[in-house]
């Protein structure tokens, strides 16, 4: 199912996207150094241009992975989110994370990106607030992830916690 | 697909499980605090009576959860490991472990235990290895926990490292 979401509009009005897909609740933000005909829009559809993906995951610099194996992830994934800058007829994708579950207890949140060009504007804040909302409406109260060392002020400003009770983040290195 | 495997004996000889499934591979480990015609076998079957697992979970303390949830958290883990104690025809679950997955790149195991009259014999250990060599069966190559503090040295013993690279496990908690 694909559901899309405007949060974000760089005009006055939110407007239809002309893109394809139906609109959700468009809420005005200002502040936000988009051009005047641009929209933000998020989407949970998880049948993504896996190339488009991999571009906005090569500028950040990320190690390239199998595509192949990529698609697996995100089939696998509880929850897959893309975040779109809409003008008029065309989209690109712009932000990403996705998160792991078992429906009821605990998701881990992976592989969050904002395309460089639209960073530092909020909208790293609002892509995660979006996946948060959509795991808690699951009933899901165990929301965890791992961060690199230079983002946890990213995350720390929106609610996680490091370590919390002592409990470590572990990773299998094999000997 | 129930996945049956013996790796330890309290006898001299591995023997067919006479609680029902077929029987893998039987290893011989000595030192065992077992009874002589009592085996250790694990199992990949997600089907568990869920109030055997909820005994094996109250006995070492943990907060009680709804059915219908950990039913649901059963389906939606990547694997669900239970390790079982057989002596002749009866069978007592006497560990548990799951892990979420993306199927491809990371796999997070959650609600490791062993019943505390099985404890400090290793089980917990063989059991991990064996979750571990399970999911590296599937190519997956990133496996994580979040360790509870007094733990973190059962984890660490087997490979797992803390917080490598700086990378720092975070929970969220609403404001
Ligand atoms: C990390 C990332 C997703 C942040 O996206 P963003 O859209 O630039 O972030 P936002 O503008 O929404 O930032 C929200 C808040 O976090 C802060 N913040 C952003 N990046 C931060 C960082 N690296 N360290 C500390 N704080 C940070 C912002 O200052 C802002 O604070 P404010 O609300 O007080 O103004 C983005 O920089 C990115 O994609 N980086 C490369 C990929 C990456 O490292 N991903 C994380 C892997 S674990
Ligand atoms: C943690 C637990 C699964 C360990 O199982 P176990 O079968 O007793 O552990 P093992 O005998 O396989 O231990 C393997 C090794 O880890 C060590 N170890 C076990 N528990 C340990 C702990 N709490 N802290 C540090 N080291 C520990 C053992 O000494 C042993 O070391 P060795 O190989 O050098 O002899 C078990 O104690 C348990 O179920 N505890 C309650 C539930 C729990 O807290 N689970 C973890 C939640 S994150």
């Amino acid at each position: 199912m694909v559901f899309w979401k405007s949060l974000f509009s760089g005009g006055d009005t939110a407007t239809d996207a002309k893109a394809g897909a139906s609109v959700g609740t468009a809420v005005k933000v200002t502040g936000l150094n988009l051009p005047p005909n641009s929209q933000i829009f998020f989407s949970t559809d998880r049948d993504l241009d896996l190339y488009e993906l991999e571009e906005l995951c090569d500028i950040v610099g990320w190690s390239r992975r199998p595509l192949r194996k990529v698609k697996k992830a995100l089939q696998n994934s509880f929850i897959v989110v893309s975040m779109w800058e809409v003008r008029g007829a065309t989209k690109r994708m712009i932000g990403f994370a996705r998160a792991t579950s078992d429906g009821a207890f605990n998701a881990t949140v992976w592989d969050v990106v904002v395309h460089p060009d639209f960073q530092g504007q909020r909208l790293g804040k609002a892509m995660m607030k979006y996946t948060i909302d959509k795991i808690r409406a699951e009933d899901i109260s165990n929301i965890t992830l791992f961060a690199d060392a230079h983002v946890v002020g990213f995350y720390s400003g929106m609610g996680f916690v490091e370590d919390p009770e002592g409990i470590k983040g572990m990773f299998w290195y094999p000997d």
